[in-house]
């Protein structure tokens, strides 16, 4: 993928966004959340050509975001797991998922020890919730 | 953009990255909100060619992310200002930068009333963190 900026740059938006900047690569991984694991999964799930999804599923691999794993049922297929980088786009994924949801909804996620639902919330260190209005980015 | 996926699917991950899913468009929103405003600026900044930044913020302001104003200085110039609903994207670049951020380190992002320092975080509807490896996506 191509450079755009400074190679001292470190903006870590930027990072990210070399790695999963691409409309693909976050349905991919919104698909693995979900369950999916194979390449055939994916490509239906997706509808996406061949080409494009063994692309996306090297970078991916190659970036640490998923692993390629022996079928958990013996056969001969490879599966494509989450390592725990790529489980940490979580995040990434709900964020999106509650920015595009039309109707305000929040993404279903739920605590899985306790099956509650959780949401993704500015907080300060002492636990109070923050609204996204009085939230500001500040340059380092 | 391309429509990939039957018409009566609803995903909302994949609403937002038919906007918002461009290498481009995320870092224009980022450069925003580093209070960047003018097509110059967001050009120098990001070194990207004028036909791409005139399609991509096209395509922002159709989808409701920015809107064009008169400058602030009262000179000529257009100013592209984020709407509401393009400040409620700081939760993806949030999430972006802090999954970016080689070191762990999280997005520099405060409260803006107090200056305090705040992190997107899962919580639960009475305020209770829940680490990410803890939190799972469901299907509705």
């Amino acid at each position: 993928m191509r450079h755009i900026c400074d190679p001292n740059e470190t903006c870590p938006v930027m990072k990210a966004v070399e790695v999963v900047g691409d409309w693909w690569s976050f349905l991919i991984v919104r698909d693995a959340f979900l369950g999916r694991k194979r390449f055939g999964e994916f490509q239906t799930s997706l509808g996406v050509a061949k080409n494009i999804l063994t692309d996306r599923l090297r970078k991916l691999v190659d970036a640490g975001v998923f692993e390629q794993v022996p079928a958990a049922d013996g056969s001969s297929y490879k599966e494509y797991a989450l390592t725990k980088r790529g489980r940490e786009l979580l995040p990434v994924l709900v964020a999106l998922g509650d920015w595009g949801a039309a109707d305000g909804g929040a993404m279903p996620v739920v605590d899985r020890k306790t099956g509650k639902p959780v949401r993704l919330e500015f907080c300060t260190a002492d636990g109070r919730k923050v609204k996204v209005e009085d939230v500001q980015m500040v340059t380092e």
